[in-house]
């Protein structure tokens, strides 16, 4: 999606141990405008397959998760990453291992809000190595619930995630695939087409 | 707001500890067609306040700061829980104690998002003790930010920190105030007139 490279290519920052800072629209401040195009975009992708729940994880994938599920008409799941005091004993665990905060934890989605009669579409801002994504396909696989596809905003393919799920079977479309990226902020991307 | 109300008495169950658990509509499953009347609910009530941004705090309130902020068009900023990797130092920085969770955080926001020239509609989902409303209310206070108010969907009043927030000269406008709930489920709304 030209509209996203864009944005990323003039705000976003390289820092470091590949990380990418995007920050100023998309997972500290958040320009709903342009997180409201990025989710018609993906639903006009997966806009065929009778999806009947966003699923994502807390907190930076609600806001596209929102946006995708209003075009749908369906509720968003978000899977919550610690267990607070206020969620039922039965839920659905997968554990996690973060690349972006160097340990482990938890992810949970109450058994009351996914299950075999619901066909998901995934959902995050981004993808990295793909744990957190895994860790949501695992979640789905224990619910007995289909998975449409996976959609991303950007997909970082040099660490490997969106072509491991790939590799995996899942659809895995993301908004921006960024191929690689130097300290002084070149980002290259990935040739796609356009989906709308 | 009486829509409000009514899925809060039909869908929210109470549990021992003051807890009443709204995640099939709210901050677990969300319903984000109601969760935009909510925000239409808000921006109703603060159009007239030159608001720039709203801010909320990861990751519930995300969801309905993303509905509100839809109407005013402008940013919507989260303040995050913990120290990521990807923050940067410039930040500013509250201690919250977490009554849900029974522990101490840090809430930061970012020098970029906030500062002086900012007018800012403060969003949540909820408000009990009021701490985490609080931190932010200190956060807007350290960037020098106004606070034309505070939006909330649903106040626990008997928890106090709504009208805390009110004795200290805030304009906390919630959509669903709880006087008293008990074991057996039954929840006692103040009576409120409507805004829209």
């Amino acid at each position: 999606m030209k509209l996203l490279e864009k944005i990323i290519a003039d705000e976003g920052r390289v820092y470091p141990g590949n990380i990418l800072k995007v920050d100023s629209f998309l997972n500290h401040q958040i320009d709903v405008s342009l997180v409201d195009r990025l989710g018609e975009e993906l639903y006009w992708k997966y806009k065929d397959k009778n999806i009947t729940k966003i699923l994502t994880i807390e907190a930076s994938g609600i806001a596209v998760a929102c946006s995708v599920a209003r075009n749908f008409d369906v509720p968003v799941v978000f899977a919550k990453k610690s267990q607070s005091l206020n969620i039922g004993s039965d839920v659905y665990v997968s554990r996690i291992s973060s690349f972006t905060y160097g340990k482990e934890y938890d992810v949970t989605v109450s058994t009351d809000y996914l299950d075999k009669t619901d066909i998901v579409l995934l959902v995050d801002d981004f993808i990295a190595v793909g744990n957190a994504m895994k860790g949501l396909v695992d979640i789905c696989n224990q619910a007995g619930a289909g998975i449409a596809g996976i959609g991303i905003c950007i997909e970082k393919a040099f660490q490997n995630g969106g072509d491991d799920l790939r590799k995996m079977g899942y659809e895995v479309t993301s908004l921006a695939i960024i191929e690689s990226m130097t300290e002084d902020g070149k980002i290259t991307f990935r040739e796609q087409e356009e989906i709308g």
